[in-house]
Formats: structure tokens, C-alpha cells, sequence
């Protein structure tokens, strides 16, 4: 490994201040052709690096993205994450992951770290609350995936139609004969969950059902696992004697936990109970029996929200075409219905 | 959202030479009381962010921490990630993560720019080959979790006792009454499997079972999912008529494969096949039958790593005073023994 040299060391072995090292790095002001050259020389001979620090302060310009993220642990979320950072590493373009873990302190920091590492855009993905775009001290685009900015009319939203996806889980439910429907659900208030919430309970009343307040159940508990969430609501449920025949878990790692702890207490799924989860993800496929869900088109989603912030980030205008994208979900349907 | 002015903005606002603004703001050089008063107004009327890009070129630290991840959807690797950067937030520190995919281009560009953008410090997490440090110009701190460097003598490598997983592991198959144990791995050639393989043979040859290399199976399919491979590679092994009574899967998506496998197949587990996976995922948990596994101190590794990075990096001297750090594993039995 190369020992880095400061820009004091250049100074001193060029002969030269400080201050006009700088100018030659940054290409600013006044200096002779040989001041130059002999700054650039011990430059090369020592490789202080000017390619990236120096040219970021320069250009304004980092070909780095920032992406906060939540939870990388969440299959959705981490496939999200791996198809954009491929699309931008394509284009020449760094993505750094900032991990909040769901803490809003995280999240400002991290808004404030990205900001002032000059990143040339950034995507938000999901969050408790509406993204505080105003911590930014400069313009950049952004693209806000399952989530609201606080203020701007200029940012980009991209998500999955999680209202239909609830409404269509729903419906499935009652078609299928379930009368009375358990909805399943963190305790977590972000967007999405909300609108899946939402759906359910269009779809009771579409059909004529009476959203039962005791049959939604928000569970929560930050020591938990979902599983183990799902595990203790059910549980709670059956010990109360509250009857269902049908649950909609708002997502797959809830609708599994539902799933097994039904099998313990020897209630049959699909024949006494149904289930529909949410996210498609490996767990709901590869168990058995193999959970009906809501596919979310992450390929898709992923697409979009690179395309619209390389798009911003490319032009001088920073107008946005389209303020809300809504991707379609996608019905599965497995051995749990 | 603020407008992000530029120095020449500020020299022009100000009317001073860019130059000068440059001095004010690194606090460098000569300039009068008056014109360090001018250019301050004006950079706080405009906001201008100085206190990252410019005062990490002054002071060449970043308060920031690169890490490098192969595939942050594995639940061991975002687990890891995810305690590190809690340590590291908690002292005022950043974390950057970037997911190489397994790529190693990707591997080599993020390091260049993990290394441009002056990151005090590096952890890497696992990999297909040794880390190339020498693409880093500067000698910072780094820490290897699960993987060798190329070339330094100077890096903490820290990992589970992959060795003694495995050996504890076939161990157990041993004693419970196999005699043919299948050994279920990717063939991706990591230190860690590579380890957990050794580990497997050394038991064998310890009680005096052959080892047959019929019975290794280095599944791979850039296509497929873990739980892909192993289903298809327990299939073709019933199909060929393989005799086996044992099966270490050296992660437990893989067990997970074989146990469902088997299931389909009308094999009981653990009567006729015994199986043990590797990492105590969730998985492994949470099915039923729950899986046999060895259990990888994740909380233990993440803080030693962290804390052996945080002490190099708040030291001049780097020398490290352990190498190499091995952390045991412990064996959890559940019921596929």
C-alpha cells in the first residue's frame, strides 16, 4: 500500500504553499507552467489522490447515489437494493447503503452524511414517517420508493399498488367462502402497510362484510421476530376464542408464523382457515404447505426508480414527468387457500 | 431545500477570488478579519456544506467506515452488518456498505472508491478470493471478517472456527448412528465452506469412516436459490440411488432443500436421514421439523471486528496485536437428529 501524503507534504516537496497546491489541483487561479508541473510530479510520485475528494469539491459532481434503507435483513428491501445498485454500477455510478434500522436519528444523520458527501441523488426506500427532504442543503434529485416526502411537489414516489394488492388478498378470502377474516399486521404505521389495511377493508365492504375492529389485530414488539409475532397473536387469538376462518397477514413472514402455529394447534389450513400473505418471498414458496400471496414486482419497481432518478440526474431540469408511479401486484395462489 | 452554491459563488458574493474563499473555509493561510467576516456571512446565508467534502480533504478523515459485502440478503452478512454500524453510529462514525454481488469488478471499483472518498477504515466480509488490498492507495485500518488478504501482514482477520462447526457437526451424525453422510454444499469455494468441508473429512477420518467422494456434492447454479440447489441435487442423488443416512448442508437454506426434499419423497427425517445445517438462520428455527444447526456467534464477531477497527483507527501505530481472531461456534440440536 501507497502511504497517503497531505496536502502539506506536496507543498514541502514541491517547494511550493499550500495554497497553490490547491490551486493546481483544482485547476483555479493563477500559477506558473512549472509550478505545475512540479506540483504534479510529486503528485504522481507520491499518488496523492486527487480523484475524487478533490475533484467531488471541484465539480460538485461524486457519481455516487446514496440509498436509505430500513431494514437490509428484509428480502424485499435487499432485492430492491442489489437490482439498482446494479443498474447504476452499469452506468458508471457507486451506490453507498445507509442502514437506518428504523431510527429516525439514523435517518437524519445519515441524510446529512450523504448530503454532504455530495451525492448526486438519492433514493429513500419505505419509512415510518414522510422523508424530511429539507435536512438536504442542496438540490439533488430524488426517488422516495413506498414512501412520502415531507414537503417537495418534485420528488418521484414509486410503489407497488399496495391498496389493490390488500383489496385482491381480501377478495380472494371471501370468494373462497371466509366469512370472518383476521387481519394480521406489525404494529409499524409505514405507507404501505396502511394502504394494504385500507384495501382489506374495501373489500369487506364491497362485499357486504362489517370490518369487525376485534378481528384486526396490530401486533407488535421490537424483540420479536415476525415469526415469533405472528406465533403469539394466533395464539392470544385462539386462547380468547375469537373465530376466523381466514387471515390476511400483511406480510409472508407474519402469514408463516400464522401458518405453523395453526398446525400446532391442529386447526387445518386451508380447510378450517385460509391465509394469503404479502411479498412473495422465499419463505411463502418453499414452505408447505406453500402460502397464497401478493406479489410485488420488485424487478419492475427497482427499474423505474433507477430510470426516473438517472433521467434527473442527467438533465439540468429537474421537472419530473410523473410524481406518482404505481406498479400493479400480482396474485398467487398457493396451497393455503 | 436549499440551493447548493459553488466557491465561485461565494468569491463572486463576496467579492473576494475563489482562492481566498478556499483559505477561509480550510482556515489556511493569510486573509484580513474582514474578508474571514465577508465570506462567512456569505456562506451562511447560502449555505454552503463545508463540513464534510472540504474539511475531509483538510483533515483526511472522513469519519466514515467502508464495508464490503458479497450479498447483503444473506441473514448472517446483514445481521453482521447491521451490529456494526450500530457500534460505529454510536461513536459518531458512518457507515457506507457496498454490495459486491459476488462481482469482483464490482469488488475492485468499490474499493477505489471506498478508498477516493477517504473512509478511515474497512471491514470485508467473506468473499470468493483474498482481498486485494493493494487497490487502496492509502494504508488505512482494515478488518477481514471469514476471509484472507492478499498480501498485508498487518490485517485482523476474524471468523467463526468454520473448522470446528463442521467438525461438531458430522460429530453428531456420527454418533446418533450414520454411516453414509452427504456432504450438501455451493460450490463457491469461500474459506469459510472450504473450512466446514475440512471439518467434515477430519471427523470421518477421527472415527474411522472413509471419506467418499461420491457423497461430497458441490452444487452450483448461478440461477437458482439455495433451496433450489438442494432440492435438485437430493433429487438426482435419489434418483441415482446414492445410499445415505446423514446429511450435512453446510447452510441451512440448503438443509431446508433437503429436508422438504426428503419430506416429498416420503424419506422420514430424522428416522431414515438425519440432517445438520450451518449458520441457525431463521429458517432453521422457525420449520418444522425445526433444523439441527451450528450456531455462529454473530453478535460476537460483529463487536470484536468493530472493536479492533475502532482502536486502529484511533491509533497512530497500526500495528494489530492479533491476527488472527476465532470465534467458536456451538452446536444447537433441534429435531432433524
Amino acid at each position: 500500500m501507497k502511504k497517503q501524503v497531505s496536502i502539506k507534504d506536496i507543498a514541502k516537496l514541491s517547494n511550493v504553499s499550500t495554497a497553490t497546491v490547491s490551486r493546481v489541483l483544482n485547476d483555479n487561479g493563477r500559477f506558473s507552467e512549472e509550478t505545475r508541473k512540479k506540483v504534479l510530479d510529486v503528485v504522481k510520485k507520491y499518488g496523492y489522490s486527487t480523484n475524487s475528494v478533490a475533484k467531488t469539491l471541484r465539480e460538485q459532481k461524486s457519481h455516487t447515489i446514496g440509498m436509505i434503507v430500513p431494514d437490509i435483513s428484509n428480502e424485499f428491501f435487499s432485492s430492491l437494493i442489489t437490482q439498482i445498485e446494479s443498474y447504476f454500477f452499469d452506468r458508471g455510478i457507486s451506490t453507498i447503503i445507509c442502514n437506518t434500522n428504523k431510527d429516525a436519528d439514523k435517518e437524519k444523520a445519515y441524510l446529512k452524511s450523504l448530503d454532504a458527501k455530495l451525492v448526486d441523488g438519492l433514493i429513500c426506500i419505505s419509512g415510518q414517517k414522510e422523508l424530511d427532504e429539507t435536512q438536504l442543503s442542496r438540490d439533488i434529485p430524488i426517488v422516495c420508493i413506498d414512501r412520502k416526502p415531507k414537503v417537495s411537489s418534485n420528488i418521484a414516489i414509486i410503489g407497488s399498488d399496495h391498496f389493490q394488492g390488500g383489496y385482491t388478498a381480501t377478495k380472494l378470502l371471501i370468494n373462497k367462502g371466509c366469512k370472518r377474516i383476521l387481519l394480521l399486521t406489525k404494529d409499524n404505521n409505514t405507507t404501505s402497510s396502511n394502504e394494504r389495511i385500507d384495501g382489506y377493508k374495501k373489500a369487506l365492504k364491497d362485499s357486504h362484510v362489517e370490518v369487525d375492529s376485534a378481528l384486526i389485530i396490530r401486533a407488535s414488539s421490537k424483540k420479536m421476530s415476525k415469526f415469533e409475532i405472528a406465533q403469539k397473536a394466533i395464539e392470544d387469538a385462539i386462547a380468547k376464542g375469537l373465530k376466523f376462518d381466514g387471515i390476511f397477514a400483511t406480510n409472508d413472514w407474519l402469514a408463516y408464523g400464522a401458518v405453523q402455529t395453526l398446525k400446532k394447534n391442529k386447526i387445518l389450513v386451508p380447510d378450517e382457515v385460509k391465509i394469503v400473505g404479502f411479498d412473495d418471498d422465499s419463505i411463502s414458496k418453499y414452505t408447505s404447505p406453500s402460502i397464497t400471496t401478493i406479489h410485488q414486482e420488485v424487478t419492475d419497481i427497482a427499474e423505474k426508480a433507477a430510470n426516473v432518478l438517472y433521467q434527473q440526474m442527467s438533465k439540468s431540469d429537474m421537472q419530473i414527468k410523473e410524481h406518482y408511479i404505481s406498479v400493479a401486484t400480482r396474485l398467487i395462489e398457493r396451497e393455503t387457500t
